[in-house]
Parts: structure tokens; C-alpha cells; sequence
């Protein structure tokens, strides 16, 4: 697979010599060395430094990012529209596709095939697991995995690991509690997949049936990762370094009274937080609804907003990085 | 409230020394003063002048837009968005909202602090009234409001008066009489309030069911503005210097003889203006569904489209003014 | 029709003496002379070479386009969005308008009087024939018609025609195969239309209920073309310099085992791709559904998403031209 304009693609997920991301797609963490890492969350941190003194650049003139959502996620596909916006670049957004070709019928690859021609990357979120590997593999040009299904959200991964770092200074040496619905949490998942080529520890906070699926567990192992499970917060506040919050669904309880049982658990207070270490970071991927109150936002260990706007700084890193330009 | 990017904001509606604009939010045509007027006034005709001339500026080259609509207005969104591109900013369009995570039940304090977090400046169109006052509390970013509900919608107001202005030369001394539902209109509501600042005094003419509240009425004779009632514009239109015509709907008649019988009293029609003041305005916010008639159009008095012009020189002027750019 | 910026529109569809472009509509493949095509396809090869030399220019810079889309064509309106972003324009995307404005039942005139208060330049699909035409009419921007029902579709047309230019070198003495549903697809009429002004000719293969029109046929004969018809693609597999491919739709057969009896006559197959001549082009729209198989993509003569990134180089050249810039 050639590129129309800038050169070879790098096909698979194997990093290339220089740093590995020039022409390469972004459709799963499992992509990435360590040293990949310290690269992304390096320019990540140019890319900050630059929005705060002026605002934006010119990095990406002229270029163009076709915003493909198979699915609404107003916060992702604003992200990465801002992040090009802020590189110069210009954003096709193409929503409610179910709507238009794609629902006459026409394959993924083909759409992919066909946006392509126009721009030059290609941010994609998809309801169907494996759908970013499927148009990495016919694209020509490079594809960002905005999610897909309960599959990767790599992008996720890598702005919450940027978080902590940015918040605590390092990631080596933490004590990471996860909380909330760790079976069916991808950014959970993806998360704890970055954090294992670090030397971390775990805490898995959740009701019984919401565990950290056992393939998790055994990649930690393998990599030689402490970590202990337990069902309620209480027994990390005051010991971890991050606690990374997710929404415990009521939907995912056959029984209801199991449910209003245990939900208090999964809920962070002010009271809860007067217990927690005077430097850590609380975190959420957002949309939160209850699991963390409000009057916590202005707690100063209280990060998600922050999360956010990383995101941003990620992924303009990322574009920049597969363009070429970073 | 602390501004990541640009330094204080201006917290609640009372105008700053300078200019009044910088960082503050653009909720409610109340907030303004009669010097606010003037300024955004002539940094409008600033903003024609430069289209006219060339078209587009970079002064807001590296600025970002967020174009947040809960209900669709193809209007005020398009007219924000072209203003935003001809200041040479970029616009992340969020439409449709009740796919996305506000649909999953996140609150909008949360969505908007998520989206100050990638746009310089956020447009609110929502449709609960008070919904731009509570996101411009929770953000640290500009607000503007693009209408909320039957509550304000104080840019339309301002292009309303911009337009009066524009076309008349002046605006006080005038005689204005607005048309058709005055109860509901919030169009009218708002330019009530702005035109009571200066030296005019009012016709209304609707259907008894349809009147002007009494709230604006109170409003204008504490501000000493004579006005006077009357259900048919024949009344007016041999001496009005403004007829702002707006729609009056079928539905809101409980007896539909009861319409059949008064509609005809609040249409224009060539013959009508035939007997209007030479030099006059005939405005409309738009859409008009049949109360101003086609063949009007060319009749030079007829500024409705030049009105939606305005809109977007308007728009220029406040989002320049908000971001201290003006 | 005096236009607000750039001086005079050209009304109607006769092309004035310069080059025939500046000010004027797109609406129908009728109105173009041969000399006009020849200066577009040049001047899309210019944006071509500009695009794949440096990615962008700045030619539109300050101009906005209105993409206004009455029924979704990502495939389309992505093509549009992307060639203004590559000229340095802003886009103001208008899709879902169904729940707009228009909704409430807007007249189209007053919606595109309004959108060129905005823009300088609209781009409209439409699902009723003629809503382009009636849309130029009121306007006094450069309106460009991006299909309107069963209508015109005249940018495919062009991007049709250039493709064959670009693949063959020339289009004077081919042999154009057009296959599928010949009824029904203004593509094909389209094209038809235009290759009729050059040294071509014809094989339509279809079904019998799915014959070229009577109206199109005479237009051919009026213009000297020589065309055959056939039911099989078989018949002209081994001299067609273009073989044209559209989709037959099952619905269109009243008894489905008339079309189970004939579909594979239209279907794209690399046995069938091995007795074409050496130098031909494969072209087809897109969406396909299965008329051209997977596995011919590989092909060198599969021109399909070549004709789709020459569809942008096209759009780039009309918006450039219509605007006074090419």
C-alpha cells in the first residue's frame, strides 16, 4: 500500500526506526512500545504549551481529517475536530451516517476507500468491534480509532495516561485504583493495558459481577503487575495515587435491591475525598451521571475536566505524529 | 472564574469600564447599556465594511467555536458559523444533541465546562429558557446565547436594531409597530427591550389572544415609552417608520373562525404598502409562512433579507468583542 | 440580479465570452459548450497538480461555501467540503434540514436568499427535479447543483467525464459501454449528455425494462452518435474503451425471477476483466452493491476511486471558477 501523497504506509502495528508513527494508524494500544509513549506524551506536551501561549498553529495547513462517527459521541468527535482546527488544518465531519450510503448498503472498506480520496486521515468510530483494524487494512492513508464497540479507545488510553503523568509528575511508582463497571469499561481496559509497561500496582474496585475480565488480569500478570480486587472504595482511599471513576450501570443488575445495595460504593463524596492522599488524582472519562458528586469539581485533586482537555492535546499530538508533522 | 486561556472573565451582566465586552457572556439583551449598543453597533458597520470590501478577516485566525445547538435553527447556526469563518476562526458544529451525552443524561453545566475545554468561545441554542444563564455561570469561557425557549434570544435582538439603524439612519425619534403574535415572540420581546433605550414609541398590533405581556409593557412605561394597542395594521401603516411583522399561528386559536376572521388584518401585500411611509422598514426575523407576501420582496422598504445580512456582521462583532479582538 | 460582492450575475445559461464560469450556476450538464468543458477539465488538472504536489492552496481564502443537503450524500457533500477546504475556503455544513427551518415550511427560495446573506457560493442536493434551477433563479450567488431527484447531477457528469480523459488520455473515438439500470441513473444520463459533444460511441446494456430513455436516445441520434443496445455485458467486453457500471436494483423487476434469470449479465468479474482490452477504464459512481466485485479492485483498470478523487479536483475547479478565481 502506497500513499497517494506522502510516501509508504507503515502496514501492521509494528513501530518503524524513527518514532513510529509517521503514516502508521492508531487502532489499538496494544500498538505501542514504551518507548512510543514517551514520544506521544512528549509532543502531547508541546502541543499544550503551544495552545496555552498562542492558541493554535499552522502545522497542519492545508490538511484535511474526514470525522467518521458511525455512532454520536459529541465530546470524541469534538476533541478531534478541535485538535485539527487548533493544527490549521480543516475537519469533513460526517455524522448520522446510518443515513447515507452506508445504509444503501456500501462496505466499510469502500467508504473508507472512497474518504480517503479527500482527506488526509481518517478519525473513525464504529459500533462494531474490530471495525478500525478492518479500514486500517484498506486505507492507504492513516485511520484513528475514535472506539470501537466495546473494543479499543486508544486515544482514551493515551490522554488518561498523559493525565496522570501531568498530574503526578510520573507514572512509575503509582498506586492505581479503578472503580466502577470494569467489565464492560473500555477505557478501563485500555488503560490498564497502557499502565502495565509501567511499574504500577492495582486496585480493582467493583460488584462482584463486574469484575476485570480475566484476559485483563492475566496480561497484568504476565507483565508482573501487583494488583487485589475489592468491592468498595473505601478500602483505597487513602492509599491510591489515582482512582480512575466509571459509571456502575443500574441496567447491569438482574436483581434491583442488589443494586441499591452496594451502589454507595461506587460513589465519590467530599467526605469520602477528606480520606484520600493530599496529592493524587481523581479521574473520569466522562459523562459521569452521580458516580462523582458536584461538589467535588472543585476539589483541586478533582482532574476530569482537566482529562478533557488533554484529549485535546493527545490527540493533536497524535495527527501531527501521523502526519508527518509532529 | 478564571480563564485558562485569556485572563479574568467578567462574572455576572454588569458592564466592564472598557468596553464592556471582553470575556463577559452574551445572555440577555437587559445586560446591555445604551454605550454597550453604540459599540457593538459600530463594530457591526466595521464588519460590513470589511466583508464588503475583502470579505473575511484574520482576526480570530487560531480561534475556535463551539456551535452548540439542542434544536435545530439552520439560521442562527449558519449565520454564526459564517461570522466565526470570516474572522478567519474555526467552528466545531454540534447539532443533534439528543443522540449524544447529553441524551445519556449529562447535565449541561458538565457538557459545557467539557467543550470550554476545546473552544475558545461557546454559541448556546437550548430549549429551556434560562439554560445560556446557568451554562455561562459554570463556564469560564464566553457564552452566547442563540436563543433559549421563549425566553431570549438577545443577538437577535441586536441585529434588529442594527438593521433599524442601518436602513432608517437613526433610531430614536421613531415610530415602531410590531405584528402578529406578541405574546410568544421572543424576537419581539427583545427588541422591546433594547429599542425602550432609545427615543421611540410603539404600535402593537395584534389579535386580542396575542397581545404584548404586560411584563413589557410595565418595561416600557417605567422607561417612559408611550405605546398604544390595536388589532389591525391598517391602523399603522401610513405612519410607522418600523413595521416588524411576525408570524401569527392558526394553532394558537382555541375557535379557528376565530382566525379565519382576523388573519387577513396581519398580512403584507403589495396594496398595503402602497399606503406605508416612503422611507420606512419592513422587517421580519424569518421564516415567514405567508405574512409577508412574495411580490413584496423587490419593494425596496422590504429589508428582511438584509436584516439576516446583518445578522452576521452582528455576529462578527460580538464574537470578536468577547474574545478582545473588536 | 446584481450579486452583493462580486458584481453581476450571469443569468440564465448561455456562457459569456471570458470563460463562461465566473458568477455563474451549475445546474445542468446542457449548459456547458465543449469549449467550456475543455477549460474545466484544464482547470481541474491544475488542481489536481496542486493538490498532489502541496495539498492546498489559498485561492478561496475568506470565501464560504454552504453545503446544503435536503437528503444525505456523504459521499458528495465530503467531496465538496473537502475541495473548498483544499482551495482555503470555510464550509458551513447544512444537512438534516428536515428538521429545520424548512420544516416549518419554509419555501426554498427563502432559504437559499437567506444562506447567501451568509455565503458566497451554495451548494444544494435535492430530492425534487428542478429544485437547482428554481433555487439559481432567486439567487444571486453562484448556485451549484449537487443532484436534484431524478434530475441532473451535472458535477458527476464532469467528474465522469474527466476521469475518462484522465485515464485515456482523450475522449474523442472511444467506445463507452454503460451498464445497469440505464432508466433510471442520472448519472448515466449525465455523462451521456457531455460525451455526446465528443467523437464517441455507444453500447447501452440493460435489462429491457431498464432500456436509456427515449428522450436520451434522440438527443444521441440528433447529435450523430452512433449507439448499439444489448442485455449482456458479454457483448461488449472486448471493445469498450469505457465500461460505465451502474447498480440493477431488485426492486425494479415486478417478477424477481426475471431479475435472479439476468443479474449476472451486469456483474464485474475477474474472469470477465480478463477479456477486456489491455487499455480500458472500469468506472461506476458508487455506492456499489455487489455489480462490481471485490476482487476486482486490484485491477489496474478499475478507475472507481480514482473517479472519486477526481471528483474533488473537479469541484475544486467549478468553486474556483464560479467564484472568479480559477
Amino acid at each position: 500500500m502506497v500513499m497517494t501523497r506522502n510516501g509508504t504506509k507503515i502496514v501492521g502495528l509494528a513501530p518503524d526506526r524513527q518514532h513510529g508513527f509517521y503514516g502508521r494508524d492508531i487502532v489499538s494500544v496494544r500498538q505501542f512500545t514504551r518507548e512510543d509513549l514517551s514520544y506521544i506524551l512528549s509532543v502531547s506536551d508541546e502541543m499544550r504549551g503551544i495552545v496555552r501561549r498562542v492558541g493554535a498553529t499552522d502545522l497542519l495547513k492545508g490538511h484535511v481529517l474526514a470525522n467518521l462517527f458511525y455512532e454520536p459521541s459529541t465530546r470524541t468527535s469534538s476533541s478531534f475536530s478541535a485538535a485539527m482546527s487548533r493544527l490549521g488544518g480543516s475537519v469533513i465531519p460526517i455524522h448520522g451516517v446510518q443515513y447515507s450510503s452506508v445504509s444503501k448498503g456500501e462496505s466499510l472498506p469502500d467508504t473508507i476507500r472512497t474518504l480517503e480520496c479527500y482527506a488526509d486521515v481518517i478519525v473513525l468510530r464504529h459500533p462494531e468491534v474490530g471495525a478500525s483494524e478492518v479500514a486500517a487494512r484498506y486505507a492507504s492513508k492513516p485511520i484513528i480509532s475514535a472506539g470501537d464497540g466495546v473494543g479499543e479507545h486508544p486515544t482514551q488510553g493515551l490522554l488518561d495516561l498523559y493525565t496522570i503523568r501531568a498530574e503526578l509528575g510520573a507514572v512509575d511508582g503509582l498506586h492505581v485504583a479503578m472503580v466502577g463497571d470494569l467489565k464492560n469499561g473500555r477505557t478501563v481496559h485500555s488503560l490498564a493495558r497502557l499502565l502495565r509497561m509501567y511499574d504500577t500496582r492495582f486496585t480493582f474496585v467493583s460488584p462482584e459481577i463486574l469484575r476485570l475480565p480475566e484476559e485483563n488480569k492475566l496480561e497484568l500478570a504476565e507483565a508482573g503487575r501487583p494488583f487485589a480486587e475489592t468491592d468498595n472504595v473505601e478500602d483505597v482511599i487513602g492509599t491510591a495515587d489515582v482512582i480512575y471513576v466509571t459509571r456502575v450501570q443500574k441496567e447491569r443488575f438482574a436483581d434491583l435491591r442488589e443494586y441499591e445495595a452496594v451502589k454507595d460504593y461506587y460513589t465519590i463524596t467530599p467526605a469520602l475525598m477528606s480520606r484520600a492522599k493530599e496529592r493524587m488524582a481523581l479521574m473520569h472519562p466522562l459523562p459521569r451521571v452521580g458516580e462523582i458528586q458536584y461538589d467535588v469539581d472543585d476539589d483541586p485533586r478533582a482532574a476530569y475536566f482537566r482529562q478533557m482537555e488533554n484529549g485535546m492535546y493527545v490527540r493533536m499530538a497524535l495527527l501531527a505524529a501521523v502526519l508527518g508533522k509532529a
